[in-house]
Protein backbone atom coordinates (compact mmCIF):
# COMPACT_ATOMS: atom_id res chain seq x y z
CA UNK A 1 0.00 0.00 0.00
CA UNK A 2 1.21 3.29 -1.16
CA UNK A 3 1.67 6.11 1.65
CA UNK A 4 -1.70 8.54 1.40
CA UNK A 5 0.87 11.64 2.29
CA UNK A 6 4.29 12.65 0.87
CA UNK A 7 6.55 13.85 3.86
CA UNK A 8 6.08 17.46 2.63
CA UNK A 9 2.05 16.35 3.13
CA UNK A 10 2.81 15.55 6.61
CA UNK A 11 4.51 18.55 7.20
CA UNK A 12 2.13 21.18 6.24
CA UNK A 13 -0.65 19.09 7.77
CA UNK A 14 1.44 18.90 10.84
CA UNK A 15 2.40 22.24 11.12
CA UNK A 16 -1.11 23.65 10.67
CA UNK A 17 -3.18 20.77 13.40
CA UNK A 18 0.16 20.98 15.95
CA UNK A 19 1.80 24.13 16.16
CA UNK A 20 3.15 24.01 19.72
CA UNK A 21 5.13 20.78 18.43
CA UNK A 22 6.30 22.34 15.30
CA UNK A 23 7.39 25.91 15.85
CA UNK A 24 10.66 26.83 15.14
CA UNK A 25 11.31 24.16 13.20
CA UNK A 26 12.07 21.82 16.17
CA UNK A 27 10.54 18.71 14.74
CA UNK A 28 11.25 16.83 11.37
CA UNK A 29 9.53 14.14 9.62
CA UNK A 30 12.40 11.98 8.37
CA UNK A 31 10.39 9.52 6.42
CA UNK A 32 7.09 8.11 6.46
CA UNK A 33 6.04 5.13 3.97
CA UNK A 34 2.40 4.39 5.20
CA UNK A 35 4.19 1.86 7.59
CA UNK A 36 7.49 3.66 9.36
CA UNK A 37 8.23 7.12 10.03
CA UNK A 38 11.17 8.45 11.67
CA UNK A 39 11.25 11.78 13.38
CA UNK A 40 14.10 14.08 14.86
CA UNK A 41 13.14 16.26 17.61
CA UNK A 42 16.42 19.23 17.98
CA UNK A 43 17.87 19.50 21.13
CA UNK A 44 16.72 21.88 23.56
CA UNK A 45 17.69 23.11 26.98
CA UNK A 46 13.95 22.71 27.92
CA UNK A 47 13.70 18.85 27.30
CA UNK A 48 15.49 18.23 30.45
CA UNK A 49 14.15 17.25 33.77
CA UNK A 50 16.00 17.62 37.11
CA UNK A 51 19.55 15.46 36.99
CA UNK A 52 20.01 16.97 33.42
CA UNK A 53 17.95 14.09 31.28
CA UNK A 54 15.70 14.31 28.67
CA UNK A 55 12.29 14.56 30.50
CA UNK A 56 9.49 11.98 30.26
CA UNK A 57 6.81 14.53 28.84
CA UNK A 58 8.96 15.11 26.43
CA UNK A 59 9.53 11.80 25.33
CA UNK A 60 6.03 11.13 25.35
CA UNK A 61 4.73 13.89 23.44
CA UNK A 62 7.15 12.83 20.74
CA UNK A 63 5.46 9.55 20.94
CA UNK A 64 2.37 10.39 20.44
CA UNK A 65 3.54 12.76 17.23
CA UNK A 66 4.71 9.46 15.88
CA UNK A 67 1.78 7.58 15.69
CA UNK A 68 0.10 10.25 14.72
CA UNK A 69 2.31 10.97 11.42
CA UNK A 70 2.36 7.29 10.79
CA UNK A 71 -1.38 7.31 11.05
CA UNK A 72 -2.23 9.71 8.88
CA UNK A 73 0.45 8.45 6.47
CA UNK A 74 -1.26 5.30 6.22
CA UNK A 75 -5.19 6.38 6.33
CA UNK A 76 -4.69 10.11 4.80
CA UNK A 77 -5.63 13.41 6.88
CA UNK A 78 -7.78 12.49 8.91
CA UNK A 79 -6.94 15.24 11.96
CA UNK A 80 -9.80 13.49 13.76
CA UNK A 81 -7.95 9.75 14.44
CA UNK A 82 -7.20 10.57 18.16
CA UNK A 83 -4.97 8.58 20.57
CA UNK A 84 -7.12 5.97 22.64
CA UNK A 85 -4.44 4.23 25.19
CA UNK A 86 -0.65 4.61 25.33
CA UNK A 87 1.91 2.25 26.87
CA UNK A 88 5.39 3.78 27.79
CA UNK A 89 9.00 1.90 28.98
CA UNK A 90 11.36 4.04 30.41
CA UNK A 91 14.87 2.46 29.58
CA UNK A 92 17.82 4.79 29.95
CA UNK A 93 18.93 8.31 30.03
CA UNK A 94 18.62 10.82 27.13
CA UNK A 95 21.64 12.29 26.85
CA UNK A 96 21.11 16.60 27.35
CA UNK A 97 22.90 17.64 23.89
CA UNK A 98 21.01 15.08 21.53
CA UNK A 99 18.27 15.15 19.20
CA UNK A 100 16.18 13.05 20.50
CA UNK A 101 14.90 10.69 17.61
CA UNK A 102 11.16 8.46 17.29
CA UNK A 103 11.26 5.77 14.98
CA UNK A 104 7.53 3.97 14.99
CA UNK A 105 5.97 1.23 13.31
CA UNK A 106 2.46 0.18 12.60
CA UNK A 107 2.05 -3.23 14.03
CA UNK A 108 -2.06 -3.20 12.94
CA UNK A 109 -3.91 -1.02 11.13
CA UNK A 110 -7.72 -1.69 11.18
CA UNK A 111 -11.13 -0.52 9.85
CA UNK A 112 -11.43 1.14 13.62
CA UNK A 113 -8.01 1.35 15.42
CA UNK A 114 -4.32 1.20 14.89
CA UNK A 115 -1.61 0.42 17.12
CA UNK A 116 1.83 0.47 16.58
CA UNK A 117 5.21 0.79 18.65
CA UNK A 118 7.84 3.82 18.83
CA UNK A 119 11.18 3.39 19.91
CA UNK A 120 12.75 6.37 21.02
CA UNK A 121 16.85 7.29 20.51
CA UNK A 122 19.18 9.35 22.17
CA UNK A 123 21.52 11.25 19.29
CA UNK A 124 22.85 7.86 17.60
CA UNK A 125 23.35 5.80 20.06
CA UNK A 126 21.87 2.30 19.10
CA UNK A 127 19.85 1.46 22.47
CA UNK A 128 16.71 2.98 22.92
CA UNK A 129 16.25 5.36 25.88
CA UNK A 130 12.05 4.36 25.34
CA UNK A 131 9.64 2.20 24.28
CA UNK A 132 5.97 2.70 23.63
CA UNK A 133 2.73 1.19 21.62
CA UNK A 134 -0.15 3.32 21.53
CA UNK A 135 -3.36 2.65 19.89
CA UNK A 136 -5.31 5.09 17.54
CA UNK A 137 -8.99 4.90 17.02
CA UNK A 138 -10.16 6.10 13.52
CA UNK A 139 -13.17 8.04 12.88
CA UNK A 140 -15.87 6.20 10.40
CA UNK A 141 -15.02 7.76 7.05
CA UNK B 1 2.46 7.22 57.94
CA UNK B 2 2.61 10.81 57.95
CA UNK B 3 2.90 12.82 54.81
CA UNK B 4 7.05 13.50 54.27
CA UNK B 5 6.48 16.65 52.83
CA UNK B 6 3.59 19.82 53.63
CA UNK B 7 2.05 21.01 50.07
CA UNK B 8 4.21 23.95 50.93
CA UNK B 9 7.25 22.22 51.00
CA UNK B 10 6.48 20.32 47.86
CA UNK B 11 5.09 23.38 45.85
CA UNK B 12 8.71 25.31 46.66
CA UNK B 13 10.59 21.55 45.47
CA UNK B 14 8.53 21.53 42.26
CA UNK B 15 9.02 25.14 41.16
CA UNK B 16 12.57 24.40 41.96
CA UNK B 17 13.06 20.76 40.04
CA UNK B 18 10.56 21.40 37.29
CA UNK B 19 10.01 25.29 36.49
CA UNK B 20 8.97 24.59 32.76
CA UNK B 21 5.65 22.87 34.79
CA UNK B 22 4.85 25.44 37.30
CA UNK B 23 6.16 28.44 35.91
CA UNK B 24 3.21 31.53 35.85
CA UNK B 25 1.76 29.64 38.83
CA UNK B 26 -0.25 27.53 36.56
CA UNK B 27 -0.18 24.24 38.31
CA UNK B 28 -1.48 23.89 42.08
CA UNK B 29 -1.45 21.05 44.66
CA UNK B 30 -4.40 21.25 46.61
CA UNK B 31 -3.41 18.30 48.31
CA UNK B 32 -1.39 15.68 49.44
CA UNK B 33 -1.22 13.24 52.39
CA UNK B 34 1.26 10.58 51.32
CA UNK B 35 -1.12 8.23 50.01
CA UNK B 36 -3.62 10.60 47.82
CA UNK B 37 -3.07 14.05 45.77
CA UNK B 38 -5.00 16.55 44.12
CA UNK B 39 -3.19 18.65 41.22
CA UNK B 40 -4.88 21.19 39.06
CA UNK B 41 -3.38 23.13 35.99
CA UNK B 42 -5.39 26.09 35.47
CA UNK B 43 -6.88 25.91 31.39
CA UNK B 44 -4.57 27.82 28.92
CA UNK B 45 -5.29 27.73 25.12
CA UNK B 46 -1.79 25.80 24.69
CA UNK B 47 -3.32 22.83 25.96
CA UNK B 48 -5.82 22.27 23.07
CA UNK B 49 -5.07 20.14 20.30
CA UNK B 50 -7.34 20.23 16.80
CA UNK B 51 -10.94 19.53 17.31
CA UNK B 52 -10.33 21.72 20.52
CA UNK B 53 -9.95 18.85 23.01
CA UNK B 54 -7.10 18.78 25.69
CA UNK B 55 -4.55 17.19 24.18
CA UNK B 56 -2.68 14.14 25.74
CA UNK B 57 0.81 15.46 25.80
CA UNK B 58 -1.08 17.85 28.12
CA UNK B 59 -2.80 14.90 30.42
CA UNK B 60 0.35 12.83 30.04
CA UNK B 61 2.54 15.41 31.41
CA UNK B 62 0.19 16.49 34.26
CA UNK B 63 -0.36 12.49 35.23
CA UNK B 64 3.95 12.45 35.29
CA UNK B 65 3.90 15.36 37.54
CA UNK B 66 0.93 14.09 39.94
CA UNK B 67 2.67 10.82 40.20
CA UNK B 68 6.43 12.52 41.30
CA UNK B 69 4.25 14.99 43.94
CA UNK B 70 2.78 11.85 45.73
CA UNK B 71 5.82 10.32 45.90
CA UNK B 72 7.84 12.73 46.96
CA UNK B 73 4.92 13.19 49.81
CA UNK B 74 5.48 9.47 50.79
CA UNK B 75 9.12 9.29 50.54
CA UNK B 76 10.23 13.00 51.05
CA UNK B 77 12.31 15.23 48.73
CA UNK B 78 14.09 12.63 46.65
CA UNK B 79 14.79 14.42 43.29
CA UNK B 80 16.09 11.44 41.61
CA UNK B 81 13.08 9.08 41.83
CA UNK B 82 11.99 8.41 37.80
CA UNK B 83 9.45 6.90 35.93
CA UNK B 84 9.96 3.63 34.68
CA UNK B 85 6.69 3.21 32.79
CA UNK B 86 3.27 5.06 32.61
CA UNK B 87 0.14 3.47 30.95
CA UNK B 88 -2.68 5.92 30.16
CA UNK B 89 -6.33 5.10 29.11
CA UNK B 90 -7.65 8.77 27.07
CA UNK B 91 -11.69 8.33 28.04
CA UNK B 92 -13.17 11.53 26.77
CA UNK B 93 -12.44 14.82 25.59
CA UNK B 94 -11.55 17.25 28.16
CA UNK B 95 -13.23 20.73 27.40
CA UNK B 96 -11.42 24.32 26.63
CA UNK B 97 -11.84 26.55 28.77
CA UNK B 98 -11.83 24.26 32.16
CA UNK B 99 -8.91 24.10 34.47
CA UNK B 100 -7.77 19.99 34.80
CA UNK B 101 -7.65 18.30 37.77
CA UNK B 102 -5.34 15.08 38.59
CA UNK B 103 -6.42 12.92 41.28
CA UNK B 104 -3.88 10.49 42.00
CA UNK B 105 -3.02 7.06 44.73
CA UNK B 106 -0.67 5.12 45.75
CA UNK B 107 -1.49 1.56 45.25
CA UNK B 108 1.85 0.33 46.51
CA UNK B 109 5.04 1.86 48.12
CA UNK B 110 7.73 -0.47 48.14
CA UNK B 111 11.44 -0.05 48.36
CA UNK B 112 12.27 0.03 44.78
CA UNK B 113 9.50 0.74 43.29
CA UNK B 114 6.42 3.30 43.52
CA UNK B 115 3.15 2.38 41.22
CA UNK B 116 0.04 4.92 41.79
CA UNK B 117 -2.96 5.70 39.54
CA UNK B 118 -4.15 9.12 38.61
CA UNK B 119 -7.56 9.91 37.66
CA UNK B 120 -7.43 12.96 35.13
CA UNK B 121 -10.97 15.40 35.29
CA UNK B 122 -11.93 18.17 33.00
CA UNK B 123 -13.32 21.06 35.15
CA UNK B 124 -15.61 19.61 37.56
CA UNK B 125 -17.45 17.24 35.50
CA UNK B 126 -17.12 13.63 37.73
CA UNK B 127 -16.56 11.77 33.98
CA UNK B 128 -12.95 11.12 33.86
CA UNK B 129 -11.29 12.48 30.72
CA UNK B 130 -8.34 9.85 30.95
CA UNK B 131 -7.06 7.02 33.82
CA UNK B 132 -3.37 6.56 34.39
CA UNK B 133 -0.97 4.11 35.91
CA UNK B 134 2.44 4.74 36.47
CA UNK B 135 5.60 3.71 38.28
CA UNK B 136 8.27 5.16 39.30
CA UNK B 137 11.35 3.36 40.69
CA UNK B 138 13.06 4.55 44.00
CA UNK B 139 16.84 5.11 44.07
CA UNK B 140 18.75 3.21 47.07
CA UNK B 141 18.95 5.98 49.98
CA UNK C 1 -29.00 2.50 33.12
CA UNK C 2 -30.08 -1.03 34.50
CA UNK C 3 -27.87 -4.00 34.45
CA UNK C 4 -28.80 -5.91 30.76
CA UNK C 5 -28.24 -9.33 32.37
CA UNK C 6 -28.46 -10.59 35.80
CA UNK C 7 -25.67 -12.76 37.98
CA UNK C 8 -27.67 -15.81 37.19
CA UNK C 9 -27.62 -14.99 33.47
CA UNK C 10 -23.91 -14.11 33.52
CA UNK C 11 -23.08 -17.33 34.96
CA UNK C 12 -25.25 -19.49 32.55
CA UNK C 13 -23.47 -17.43 29.71
CA UNK C 14 -20.02 -17.33 31.08
CA UNK C 15 -20.69 -21.51 31.64
CA UNK C 16 -21.52 -21.89 28.25
CA UNK C 17 -18.81 -19.67 26.26
CA UNK C 18 -15.95 -19.54 29.13
CA UNK C 19 -15.99 -23.72 30.04
CA UNK C 20 -12.06 -23.75 31.25
CA UNK C 21 -12.71 -20.60 33.65
CA UNK C 22 -16.19 -22.03 35.04
CA UNK C 23 -15.33 -25.70 35.34
CA UNK C 24 -15.44 -27.55 38.58
CA UNK C 25 -17.62 -24.34 40.02
CA UNK C 26 -14.52 -22.69 40.75
CA UNK C 27 -15.71 -19.13 39.47
CA UNK C 28 -18.66 -17.16 41.10
CA UNK C 29 -19.75 -13.51 40.02
CA UNK C 30 -20.53 -12.53 43.27
CA UNK C 31 -22.26 -9.17 41.83
CA UNK C 32 -22.87 -7.19 38.73
CA UNK C 33 -24.59 -4.00 37.81
CA UNK C 34 -23.48 -2.77 34.34
CA UNK C 35 -21.12 -0.55 36.35
CA UNK C 36 -19.16 -2.98 38.99
CA UNK C 37 -18.82 -6.80 39.34
CA UNK C 38 -17.27 -8.73 41.83
CA UNK C 39 -15.89 -12.17 41.05
CA UNK C 40 -14.57 -14.99 43.41
CA UNK C 41 -11.95 -17.74 42.58
CA UNK C 42 -11.54 -20.42 44.62
CA UNK C 43 -8.22 -21.23 45.69
CA UNK C 44 -6.49 -24.14 44.14
CA UNK C 45 -2.93 -25.27 44.10
CA UNK C 46 -2.41 -24.86 40.68
CA UNK C 47 -2.84 -21.18 40.88
CA UNK C 48 0.66 -21.33 42.55
CA UNK C 49 3.87 -20.24 41.02
CA UNK C 50 7.37 -21.06 42.12
CA UNK C 51 7.69 -19.49 45.62
CA UNK C 52 4.25 -20.41 46.63
CA UNK C 53 2.40 -17.24 45.37
CA UNK C 54 -0.46 -16.54 42.80
CA UNK C 55 0.84 -16.95 39.50
CA UNK C 56 0.75 -14.16 36.95
CA UNK C 57 -1.57 -15.56 34.20
CA UNK C 58 -3.65 -16.82 37.01
CA UNK C 59 -4.16 -13.09 37.74
CA UNK C 60 -4.60 -11.91 34.28
CA UNK C 61 -7.09 -14.41 33.25
CA UNK C 62 -9.51 -13.37 36.45
CA UNK C 63 -8.96 -9.75 35.33
CA UNK C 64 -9.99 -10.47 31.46
CA UNK C 65 -13.03 -12.50 32.65
CA UNK C 66 -13.98 -9.93 35.32
CA UNK C 67 -13.88 -7.00 32.36
CA UNK C 68 -15.98 -9.89 30.19
CA UNK C 69 -18.32 -10.34 32.69
CA UNK C 70 -18.54 -6.06 33.41
CA UNK C 71 -19.15 -5.38 30.05
CA UNK C 72 -21.62 -8.30 29.61
CA UNK C 73 -23.75 -6.80 32.44
CA UNK C 74 -23.40 -3.61 30.89
CA UNK C 75 -24.42 -4.32 27.15
CA UNK C 76 -26.05 -7.51 27.42
CA UNK C 77 -25.08 -11.21 25.88
CA UNK C 78 -22.32 -10.00 23.04
CA UNK C 79 -20.07 -13.20 22.54
CA UNK C 80 -18.47 -11.52 20.37
CA UNK C 81 -17.22 -8.29 22.44
CA UNK C 82 -13.24 -8.64 22.71
CA UNK C 83 -10.33 -7.71 24.87
CA UNK C 84 -8.23 -5.28 22.58
CA UNK C 85 -5.78 -4.35 25.06
CA UNK C 86 -4.68 -5.22 29.32
CA UNK C 87 -2.15 -3.64 31.37
CA UNK C 88 -1.70 -5.17 34.49
CA UNK C 89 0.84 -4.00 37.37
CA UNK C 90 1.81 -6.40 39.81
CA UNK C 91 1.51 -5.26 43.59
CA UNK C 92 2.18 -8.03 46.45
CA UNK C 93 2.32 -11.40 46.77
CA UNK C 94 -1.07 -13.44 47.05
CA UNK C 95 -0.99 -15.96 49.43
CA UNK C 96 -1.67 -19.94 49.02
CA UNK C 97 -4.43 -21.27 50.58
CA UNK C 98 -7.07 -18.06 50.01
CA UNK C 99 -9.31 -17.07 47.30
CA UNK C 100 -8.51 -14.32 44.81
CA UNK C 101 -11.06 -11.67 44.40
CA UNK C 102 -11.35 -9.34 41.44
CA UNK C 103 -13.57 -6.32 41.80
CA UNK C 104 -14.20 -4.84 38.23
CA UNK C 105 -15.46 -1.52 37.53
CA UNK C 106 -16.55 0.21 34.41
CA UNK C 107 -14.47 3.58 33.54
CA UNK C 108 -16.09 4.31 30.04
CA UNK C 109 -18.57 2.76 28.14
CA UNK C 110 -18.97 3.71 24.89
CA UNK C 111 -20.18 3.00 21.07
CA UNK C 112 -17.16 0.91 20.03
CA UNK C 113 -14.85 0.55 23.22
CA UNK C 114 -15.88 0.03 26.91
CA UNK C 115 -12.43 0.79 29.29
CA UNK C 116 -12.68 -0.61 32.78
CA UNK C 117 -10.33 -1.35 35.85
CA UNK C 118 -9.86 -4.17 38.19
CA UNK C 119 -8.76 -4.67 41.48
CA UNK C 120 -7.19 -8.31 42.63
CA UNK C 121 -7.28 -8.74 45.86
CA UNK C 122 -5.67 -12.26 47.89
CA UNK C 123 -8.75 -13.09 50.39
CA UNK C 124 -9.68 -11.13 52.71
CA UNK C 125 -7.20 -7.87 53.10
CA UNK C 126 -7.53 -4.73 52.05
CA UNK C 127 -4.06 -4.47 49.84
CA UNK C 128 -4.51 -5.20 45.91
CA UNK C 129 -2.59 -8.01 44.91
CA UNK C 130 -2.71 -6.63 41.40
CA UNK C 131 -4.38 -3.49 39.35
CA UNK C 132 -5.58 -3.94 35.69
CA UNK C 133 -6.76 -1.72 33.10
CA UNK C 134 -8.18 -3.21 30.00
CA UNK C 135 -9.56 -2.20 26.82
CA UNK C 136 -12.75 -3.91 24.87
CA UNK C 137 -14.24 -3.65 21.76
CA UNK C 138 -17.86 -3.93 21.16
CA UNK C 139 -18.76 -5.20 17.76
CA UNK C 140 -21.46 -3.19 15.68
CA UNK C 141 -24.97 -4.17 16.74
CA UNK D 1 26.95 -11.24 26.68
CA UNK D 2 27.10 -15.26 26.16
CA UNK D 3 24.13 -16.44 27.57
CA UNK D 4 24.20 -17.44 31.04
CA UNK D 5 21.82 -21.04 30.44
CA UNK D 6 21.70 -23.02 27.62
CA UNK D 7 18.36 -24.53 26.15
CA UNK D 8 18.74 -27.57 27.58
CA UNK D 9 19.37 -25.97 31.13
CA UNK D 10 16.03 -23.36 30.42
CA UNK D 11 13.91 -26.53 29.48
CA UNK D 12 15.28 -28.43 32.85
CA UNK D 13 14.87 -25.76 34.83
CA UNK D 14 11.42 -24.17 33.27
CA UNK D 15 10.12 -28.02 33.83
CA UNK D 16 10.91 -27.89 37.38
CA UNK D 17 9.45 -24.76 37.80
CA UNK D 18 6.50 -24.02 35.93
CA UNK D 19 4.95 -27.75 35.54
CA UNK D 20 1.65 -26.60 34.51
CA UNK D 21 3.14 -24.73 31.09
CA UNK D 22 5.56 -27.40 30.54
CA UNK D 23 3.31 -31.06 31.34
CA UNK D 24 2.85 -33.08 28.55
CA UNK D 25 6.01 -31.67 26.20
CA UNK D 26 3.43 -28.82 24.87
CA UNK D 27 5.96 -25.87 24.69
CA UNK D 28 9.14 -25.86 23.55
CA UNK D 29 12.03 -23.23 23.43
CA UNK D 30 13.57 -23.08 20.39
CA UNK D 31 16.27 -20.78 20.70
CA UNK D 32 17.51 -18.67 23.58
CA UNK D 33 20.82 -16.17 23.39
CA UNK D 34 20.69 -14.00 26.16
CA UNK D 35 18.91 -11.09 24.59
CA UNK D 36 15.89 -12.69 22.41
CA UNK D 37 13.96 -16.25 22.29
CA UNK D 38 11.80 -17.97 20.61
CA UNK D 39 8.96 -20.36 22.22
CA UNK D 40 6.33 -22.67 20.56
CA UNK D 41 3.01 -23.93 22.43
CA UNK D 42 1.47 -27.29 20.21
CA UNK D 43 -1.70 -25.98 19.37
CA UNK D 44 -4.74 -27.49 22.14
CA UNK D 45 -8.25 -27.59 21.62
CA UNK D 46 -8.09 -26.03 24.93
CA UNK D 47 -6.53 -22.66 23.80
CA UNK D 48 -9.64 -21.45 22.19
CA UNK D 49 -12.37 -19.25 23.05
CA UNK D 50 -15.59 -18.68 21.64
CA UNK D 51 -15.85 -18.00 18.07
CA UNK D 52 -12.68 -20.37 17.39
CA UNK D 53 -9.73 -17.70 17.92
CA UNK D 54 -6.96 -18.08 20.86
CA UNK D 55 -7.90 -16.72 23.97
CA UNK D 56 -6.28 -14.11 25.84
CA UNK D 57 -4.98 -16.02 28.63
CA UNK D 58 -3.13 -18.27 26.31
CA UNK D 59 -1.73 -15.77 24.95
CA UNK D 60 -0.48 -13.63 28.56
CA UNK D 61 0.63 -16.97 29.54
CA UNK D 62 3.31 -17.89 26.98
CA UNK D 63 4.21 -14.22 26.52
CA UNK D 64 5.12 -14.34 30.29
CA UNK D 65 6.98 -17.51 30.01
CA UNK D 66 8.84 -16.08 27.25
CA UNK D 67 9.42 -12.93 29.00
CA UNK D 68 10.92 -15.50 32.33
CA UNK D 69 13.11 -17.49 29.51
CA UNK D 70 14.74 -14.59 28.25
CA UNK D 71 15.53 -13.13 31.98
CA UNK D 72 16.76 -16.75 33.01
CA UNK D 73 18.64 -17.10 30.10
CA UNK D 74 20.60 -13.45 30.50
CA UNK D 75 20.91 -13.81 34.34
CA UNK D 76 20.78 -17.38 34.66
CA UNK D 77 19.03 -19.58 37.41
CA UNK D 78 17.23 -16.86 39.25
CA UNK D 79 13.67 -18.41 40.01
CA UNK D 80 12.72 -15.47 42.45
CA UNK D 81 12.76 -12.99 39.17
CA UNK D 82 9.61 -11.78 38.91
CA UNK D 83 7.06 -9.81 36.67
CA UNK D 84 6.21 -6.52 37.81
CA UNK D 85 3.62 -5.34 34.90
CA UNK D 86 2.67 -6.64 31.73
CA UNK D 87 0.81 -4.62 28.70
CA UNK D 88 -0.44 -7.20 25.81
CA UNK D 89 -2.16 -5.73 22.68
CA UNK D 90 -3.97 -7.89 21.22
CA UNK D 91 -3.74 -7.72 17.12
CA UNK D 92 -5.55 -10.13 15.16
CA UNK D 93 -7.44 -13.63 15.47
CA UNK D 94 -4.92 -16.97 16.11
CA UNK D 95 -6.65 -19.10 14.53
CA UNK D 96 -7.40 -22.75 15.67
CA UNK D 97 -4.92 -25.48 14.46
CA UNK D 98 -2.03 -23.01 14.65
CA UNK D 99 0.69 -23.54 17.08
CA UNK D 100 1.59 -20.33 18.88
CA UNK D 101 4.65 -18.72 18.82
CA UNK D 102 6.49 -16.28 21.03
CA UNK D 103 9.28 -14.34 20.14
CA UNK D 104 10.91 -12.18 22.83
CA UNK D 105 13.82 -9.60 22.57
CA UNK D 106 15.42 -7.62 25.65
CA UNK D 107 15.14 -4.11 25.56
CA UNK D 108 17.06 -3.31 28.58
CA UNK D 109 18.81 -5.36 31.65
CA UNK D 110 19.30 -3.41 34.30
CA UNK D 111 20.42 -3.96 38.00
CA UNK D 112 17.08 -3.75 39.18
CA UNK D 113 14.52 -4.01 36.54
CA UNK D 114 14.93 -6.27 32.73
CA UNK D 115 12.19 -4.92 30.52
CA UNK D 116 11.60 -7.14 27.01
CA UNK D 117 9.15 -7.22 24.44
CA UNK D 118 7.11 -10.08 23.09
CA UNK D 119 5.85 -10.52 19.28
CA UNK D 120 2.94 -13.32 19.20
CA UNK D 121 2.49 -14.92 15.90
CA UNK D 122 -0.05 -17.98 15.21
CA UNK D 123 1.43 -20.78 12.91
CA UNK D 124 3.45 -19.47 10.04
CA UNK D 125 2.03 -15.74 9.51
CA UNK D 126 3.80 -13.00 9.73
CA UNK D 127 1.58 -10.87 11.01
CA UNK D 128 1.71 -10.89 15.01
CA UNK D 129 -1.24 -11.62 16.38
CA UNK D 130 -0.17 -10.02 19.47
CA UNK D 131 2.63 -7.12 20.65
CA UNK D 132 3.41 -7.45 24.49
CA UNK D 133 5.80 -5.46 26.57
CA UNK D 134 7.14 -6.47 30.09
CA UNK D 135 9.16 -5.65 33.13
CA UNK D 136 10.66 -8.72 35.22
CA UNK D 137 12.16 -7.48 38.80
CA UNK D 138 16.03 -8.70 39.57
CA UNK D 139 16.24 -9.54 43.22
CA UNK D 140 19.63 -8.38 44.61
CA UNK D 141 22.02 -11.10 44.13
Amino acid sequence: MAPRMTVADLDAFLRAELPGMTSNGSLTIECADGKTCRLRQRYSDQMLRPGGTISGPTLMALADCAMYVIVLSAIGPVALAVTTSLNINFLRRGVAGHDVIAEAKLLKLGRRLAVGEVTLLSGSSPDPIAHVTATYSIPNM
